[in-house]
């Protein structure tokens, strides 16, 4: 079968590997039926991680169940499903609390141990505590939202989670790709009145918009801190997702927020400093990291099968898997917010 | 009249300063009944914090009201207050909001602006805004407990409240001064059914447990983090309480946490480098800063009169005013955990 595989800097191939074959009783192996680019495979792509040449990319995916070990008792061959960006047990502690990105038994998908999702085929271990499946098979219109629940989506809510987006809010959501538009979402569907968008390119702006965004600021550092200030008669946002990861994207979110505020963070942290000084004299919060998409699944699953939301459509470029070379230099441009691949 | 003032490193005195005086129509004028001296005030006194020579110190006391400015609503002479250690306006977005520490208009005890608290009167700015009165004027028993709702107590409360402690849960407190031993009362007020205390002294390690504390840990560092993972099958605290301040205490308080865990901080950083690769992976959260013990002051108030709550046990050493200079030394020397003055 072919995947995609990693090489280098600015090297991915799509490349012949071996089928996958159940080997646990508790695996499953998924035909995929689409998958798709992260924000997070350009850290590797650009040579800012370290890879192993060769290996496996790619952790978002959908997909029909092919066939599926001993052990599985929730998914059986034939089922859509959805896969988290991380294997997950559904029994540890950590899953039990809703934790299931800290399980114990942890295995990320696009690793070693879990083929990654821009192939035909991947095996997936701890299929219970990892896969969610939909009442049937939905029609190919939903399959771009529903493959959004695997990662970005579910990152996003999380954002908005912990930041404790409440109804009434004034939010601001500190960057515009597909994680932050999914975080505008999600402000938007926890009851905020005012959600702020910080983007400086259009195409962004509009799908901001689009999903719910209030006002877009364009503005960055010192001038976006002013503009919020100005929206919310100097005294700060009631929550702030960020959704970068760079120590200027928190400098400025813990500069918005207002007193008691949290900021709720999914961005991979790259040369983070915390202003510990500020979050301890105005009084605001910081949580967030790694999303548990699998405990938000079953919710944000129905809310796209009833049409409610449409995460989707953060891609703007879908293509055969055959070019997913194509696909990672148009994100890696910016001309792509987010790229699907249809195997 | 009397005060205290602060002259360079390890020099404090009981020196004569001019009687406070009305100046706005929102001021009060308070008889200082006890005062006392706290952890953070020693950061001055070891010349870790710049100092103005001369300059009044301490922070926290309780009072009958001498005097108050015209425009004064809510207390009136004779009353019996607790101030606490930041006078706030009351009505700004932050003080409506519940963090009467980042009021728009803050001024600090012991300030420029705003008479120490170690002397025989203090002035206090925004009176209806800042001192809380009781119903009427209470036994001198109750005063070390009102006292600590000055500072402490509110403190305490503020860093498990900052924890989201809830019942039944495993509740670590680094620190044991007298914050953290506030924490430990506060947690188990909440609920919390194992209170963990991080303790080397023996007198410190007896208040805890008097205070409901279920466990003493002795050891610090990794030592620390495997006792109290032993406690909890590996899984870590479901809430900690920081009340130290230093880079590693902050280490051992996220090195304890469970996934999904938050960190509640209320002493004041100092040289702390935030661990966020770790909150990002483990989904630890950070909440605190400075504590708007206003806020809290009518519940704890309430719970102090009714005998509901001992904090003033805190206080193991009681002096004369004039004996100001041997608190500080005491305190330093940790010969006492917290010394209250009276005037």
């Amino acid at each position: 079968m072919r995947a995609t595989t990693i090489h280098a800097p600015f090297d991915v191939r799509l490349s012949e590997v071996p089928d996958p074959v159940i080997v646990d009783p508790t695996d499953a192996v998924i035909k995929i039926v689409a998958g798709c680019i992260c924000g997070s495979d350009l850290w590797s792509y650009r040579g800012e991680n370290k890879i192993k040449p060769g290996s496996r990319i790619g952790h978002e995916y959908v997909g029909i169940v092919e066939e599926v070990g001993a052990d599985v008792r929730t998914v059986k061959p034939g089922d859509f499903v959805v896969t988290p960006f991380v294997a997950s047990d559904g029994t540890c502690p950590n899953c039990l609390a809703g934790y299931q990105s800290v399980c114990q038994h942890i295995v990320g998908i696009g690793s070693d141990r879990a083929d990654g999702g821009q192939g035909e085929y991947a095996k997936v271990p701890y299929a219970d505590g990892t896969l969610v499946a939909t009442p049937e098979v939905p029609d190919d219109k939903l399959i771009p939202s529903l493959l959004t629940l695997s990662d970005v989506m579910g990152t996003g809510w999380h954002a908005a989670r912990s930041a404790r987006v409440k109804a009434g809010d004034t939010v601001v959501v500190v960057g515009d790709g597909a994680v932050g538009l999914c975080g505008v979402l999600a402000a938007v569907r926890m009851g905020a009145e005012k959600v702020v968008a910080l983007s400086r390119h259009e195409s962004r702006q509009k799908l901001a918009k689009s999903f719910g965004a209030t006002h877009i600021i364009a503005e960055r550092g010192d001038d976006a801190k002013t503009a919020v200030l100005e929206l919310t008669d100097g005294v700060g946002a009631d929550a702030v997702l960020e959704c970068v990861g760079t120590d200027q994207s928190f400098r400025t979110a813990f500069d918005i927020a207002r007193a008691g505020a949290t900021v709720g963070f999914v961005g991979v942290p790259h040369g983070v400093e915390v202003p510990i000084r500020r979050m301890f004299s105005k009084n605001v919060g910081l949580a967030g990291g790694v999303a548990p998409v699998r405990a938000y699944l079953p919710e944000l699953m129905t809310a796209v099968l009833a049409g409610e939301i449409e995460p989707g459509r953060v891609f703007d470029q879908q293509l055969p898997l055959a070019e997913v070379a194509e696909g990672y230099l148009a994100m890696h441009d910016r001309r792509a917010i987010k790229t699907l691949l249809w195997p």
